[in-house]
């Protein structure tokens, strides 16, 4: 797939300098790698990513927002029945056709991405939110009931739980759902407009049915917010959607900065009556007296329990995230591999775009990044079918994916936005043209930072829990720095794996003189972890100091000082995302078998690991964890290593398995290499037979 | 405008504390800072601005790309024609029907992107390029013939830069312009498809002609980059364009990222030939036999001459990337004033979003880096019109008029994204829905990062003026630090002002123990001069000293060289662009009458100030300029600051002068507050009457 053009001979020849001199110059098992990046269930992600190469499922720039949101639930019909591997339907259970796999499922799902990020989200909504409802909140005779119209799209559905009025803040939805003991039946109320459901998809056209999460109110009391599965259209003759139900109103949301094909909108209920046994009733059920009854007696923990068996949302849109940073990255390092532009080592061949420092930096820290995304997605994605599969569901793990889920989300989605504006302006103007394909992932994926939970918001969650264990921790065993430290890593790693790292914890590191050892200092694993994990441990031992005495306090008071420690706040969250993303990467690397590809993949992990560093590099300065002059070192050592890396570049990117039909991009399909080919022939052609005009210039040199 | 609600009394209270206790609450007295901010051309401003309210020019983003792209030049012909100001044509000579006056003219161009981005540059491809060519590379007799259907609009036209194959790099593009003394014509060809003129503005359906950039050859010698005026296309009966004339062709580049009512598009040659006549002759002409004469000696310089002529565009971009971040701040800041979410001062009253310390520290800084950008673009349209006026116009202001456009639009144009970005996820689902009008900005604006010119390569530019200049300087005069200092504020600032300013200069700044103190010595203006301009200084010379050996060494080593400092040349040029920006914000402070105002445009032009040197916090520790004690209290007196400014971002935003009209963002209008003033009212009279459910938590309480 890759010329060898854009490998140039004297970078190679130049990089084996100093201590590397003695070594071959080592290559990446491009096929190694991949293999072992299509993680725990090869055979589901391979089978998804070949559909992905299927035209059929392609997102269609030439069409309407109409045609393209009709597009896509055809597309939807194909996937729950003409396939017959249903992959789509793996999340759910034996008995209704499914395969009880969330992994496999997910795996699968965020594969769809490459296809149309319309699709895997309107996909998303059907199988992943609406389907998920009613399995994860509904009993097993409402599964058997309601699971097979959702999930072979007979019954299109939306999930109405946010509002116009609260986006992340689900607890506070206004609309309600007031149990009627005369008919037993529950009354679904929209009270005023900001109650409106909204940002809802298929509830524009395509929805006959919603599972609306509503106030239960019963016997004058309200039970906090529940899920009631209620039908919202009519379906007409050809099974599709027709006028609405009496009582239910809605709007469409029109277009908007991308995801054209699914059809967002909102909904509203005008005491719309749904049974009493259509309260999905698995956390919580009321007798046909209006007695209500949960397994579950904290109102609160109930609530977060409901929640949390819709973790699967944000742990998908990390894996999409991930993968689109990969397709964007993919066609900016194919391009800027054969791209030429200004003349610099050379008076007649032109540079290429990577052997420019200024290029590199943009792009190869961005690989490093997604590859740290890729592991810890890997990660999360095991615990997510641990801990759903039922193999290992309890409290605690159902408590560290979320968690996990929150952080990782939270940073590759914005990750991703960001890196595909890189690789857009980095294409420069080519990178601009739709056929380029970046700007359209941009368009679509623009929304992952603000759905499944605001990000800002996600990372409050997780430094909230961060703060919380460790107010726990103090109070359980030894707070000494140590013990601390040995608490942060925990929530990270593996905790059996790297107790010894943490030997030279908790006190400033000390520097050596010469700066080439203070660079081999920096390279090795244990220092990187040890100042990744000690700014986590300091960041939130001194917010959770900061915060105490608001516990104590009014609650103005209590709101002005988590005020002031917020950004503090956000960053150990941040922090805490990058300790678990470099972690997983280093534990991936024992995984590499082959010695080439380790030794690169290291290079890698060690750019992720610097470029951490360097971005923080002011705190570890201010905070004593750094010399100013081993701090100096970081910078020069990023940019050694990114020349390292300079040969293996597309090897990296390669080994993401995505190929043409994948990237769809007209400048990664080599036509750039053709045409400079064809002018560097024009012009060695006219040198050759002496036809090349003279310049100016040189004439008047040879005169002077 | 603005609903009262937004400026809680709480804050005004808790933040007057302090120091600035004893002081009254300032405010900002909008209209006459929205007065100030209008600048030199106000009437002309306010005309452009008026008429970006009238839905004729607003941008429809219902229609296909074709019809957007025949409204856009609808639009145009009403610009043209029915404008009896003729705004479009202030930039012309008077003796055409022009007004002499280049610096009004940008004035009104800029504010177009207010109506539709894609207006805006397809209006600056015609006037701004096509045109602009003909006025600036033509002979008066080229112009009085070419310019009228020009600025009239009968000609619709291209302008045919940037090739497939080199974007950026002008000087090597491979159109060939051979001349033929047979028939005193030059004769147009494409050699290759890397040469295909590509990314052209009205290129793909609506020139008729184009100013074609070519290497002149003539007997036997390249003569460089010159300028053809080269009809591409038949006019038909009705005044549109025909098919392609003979020997031209070209492609539609379809759909693109943004800008769908521009038409770009490819061009071909094949051996078309136009009248000698038809080389705009200003820099270079060519005798009926052939022989080249210019009044520019040195090819070398004649180039740099001929793009320099052509800078206008530079400066647009610079002011339609600052109207686009205030669009985008003033919808996130007028949301974030109304929207609520989370309870955390009142269990029944919900936070205003601009009462988070997150949200504040998203949107506030880039406030305050807008109002810089402002006052920085206000400075490079006073030098512009000085220089093409003809009123200053020297070699010296020319190359000076270059380096600030170049600093400046690289800098403005990455910053709007960034900005957009940020206010769209502020902004949450609603941020991502079109008609709030974020996204839409946002996929207009991209190309400006790469169009006139990559930033980054811009940015290359400006180091290389820096330090090229940095040297002549060791050569004249002193080349003490105090010396080299003072030339590089010279650089940014008028040269006049700030002798002063440089007391202490070149020496790192001193810790005072007290961080109190410390905070107050980094509010103080020439603390934050000093810092910004000692690390431009500091950054130039180390370039400087480290390219120097390229000098006398072997392409290939001067070339690596070179890739070694390249990250550090480009971070120089970015430090140059922060100082200007800061330099022209101090120096608009001293223009603020009102003393309420000046209070708190100088809180805004600290948080300029001191969230540039939080950006580069880790240099300033590194290199021995700021204590960790002092760092640490850097990012602590931003969030003060920013808290301080929570009253009064409505007002900031207001004060850029635009309504409703332009804003044309339905989160932007108050429909967000209603809606929530709706939703109290109905829980308040819940609990007036006593209908409130009672919540099944306090129901566990009481009984408990």
């Amino acid at each position: 797939m890759t010329a060898t053009s854009d490998r140039p001979a004297t970078l190679t020849a130049t990089v084996t300098s100093g201590a590397d001199a003695a070594k071959p110059a080592p290559r990446v098992d491009v096929a190694g790698l991949s293999e072992q990046l299509l993680g725990r269930w090869p055979d589901w992600r391979r089978h998804a990513r070949d559909r992905s190469t299927d035209p059929t499922f392609w997102k269609d720039e030439s069409l309407s927002m109409d045609e393209h949101r009709e597009r896509v639930l055809d597309q939807m019909r194909l996937l729950a029945c003409a396939d017959e591997k249903h992959q789509v339907w793996l999340a759910f259970p034996e008995r209704l056709g499914g395969g009880d796999s969330p992994g496999a499922n997910l795996a699968g799902f965020e594969e769809l991405v490459v296809a149309d990020p319309s699709l895997q989200i309107k996909a998303g909504v059907q199988w992943g939110l609406f389907a998920s409802a009613i399995l994860h909140l509904g009993t097993p005779e409402q599964q058997d009931r309601l699971l097979p119209g959702a999930m072979d799209l007979s019954v299109p559905g939306a999930f109405a739980m946010t509002e116009v009025g609260h986006g992340s803040d689900v607890a506070s939805v206004a609309t309600t759902a007031t149990y009627d003991p005369e008919t037993e039946e529950f009354v679904i109320h929209t009270p005023f407009r900001a109650a409106w459901k909204e940002f809802l998809g298929n509830a524009a056209v395509h929805a006959t049915a919603a599972t609306v999460f509503a106030q239960l109110i019963t016997n004058g009391v309200n039970h906090g917010v529940h899920c009631f599965y209620v039908p919202v259209r009519e379906t007409t003759g050809d099974g599709r959607a027709g006028a609405f139900l009496p009582g239910v109103s809605g709007l469409d949301d029109g277009l908007k900065g991308g995801l054209r094909g699914v059809d967002n909108g909102r909904l509203a209920f005008d005491h719309v009556r749904v049974p009493r046994t259509d309260l999905l009733a698995r956390y919580g059920a009321v007798a046909a007296d209006g007695t209500y009854t949960s397994s579950i007696d904290s109102p609160g923990r109930r609530f977060f329990t409901m929640l949390g068996s819709l973790v699967q949302g944000r742990v998908s849109l990390d894996g999409a995230a991930s993968t689109a940073s990969k397709l964007g990255l993919a066609i900016a390092v194919r391009y800027g591999a054969e791209r030429r532009q200004f003349t610099s080592a050379s008076p007649v061949e032109e540079t290429v775009l990577l052997d420019y420092a200024t290029h590199r930096r943009r792009l190869f820290p961005r690989i490093a990044e997604t590859y740290a995304t890729h592991f810890a997605h890997d990660r999360l994605l095991d615990l997510f079918d641990d801990v759903f599969s039922g193999e290992k569901d309890t409290p605690e793990q159902r408590e560290d994916l979320e968690t996990m889920a929150a952080a990782l989300k939270a940073t590759s989605t914005t990750f991703v936005l960001e890196t595909l504006q890189e690789c857009r302006v980095a294409c420069g103007g080519a990178g601009f043209i739709t056929e380029n394909r970046i700007t359209s992932l941009h368009h679509d994926l623009d929304v992952y930072a603000t759905f499944e939970g605001d990000n800002t918001v996600l990372l409050q969650l997780v430094a909230k829990r961060l703060v919380g264990d460790y107010a726990k921790h103090l109070k359980g065993t030894t707070s000494s720095p140590a013990g601390i430290a040995r608490f942060v890593v925990d929530q990270a790693t593996d905790a059996a794996l790297h107790r010894t790292g943490l030997r030279r914890f908790g006190q400033a590191i000390a520097d050596a003189g010469d700066p080439r050892r203070a660079a081999g200092h920096l390279r090795d694993a244990e220092t990187q972890r040890e100042l990744l994990a000690d700014r986590v441990a300091t960041l939130v031992e001194d917010v959770a100091m900061a915060l105490r005495p608001a516990q104590k306090a009014d609650p103005v008071t209590a709101a002005r000082i988590f005020d002031q420690n917020q950004v503090q706040l956000v960053e150990a969250a941040r922090a805490h995302a990058d300790l678990l993303r470099w972690s997983a990467f280093t534990e991936a690397l024992e995984q590499v078998a082959d010695p080439g590809t380790r030794r690169v993949m290291t290079w890698v992990r060690d750019v992720f690991g610097l470029t951490l560093i360097e971005r923080n590099l002011a705190w570890y300065l201010v905070n004593g964890r750094l010399s100013a002059q081993r701090a100096r070192t970081v910078t020069s050592y990023v940019d050694r290593l990114l020349e390292r890396l300079r040969p293996h570049a597309v090897d990296l990117v390669d080994a993401w398995g995505y190929g043409p039909d994948h990237l769809r991009a007209v400048i990664a399909s080599g036509v750039e290499a053709e045409r400079q080919d064809e002018a560097r022939a024009y012009y060695a052609a006219q040198r050759a037979d002496g036809s090349a005009p003279i310049s100016e210039k040189s004439l008047k040199k040879s005169r002077s």
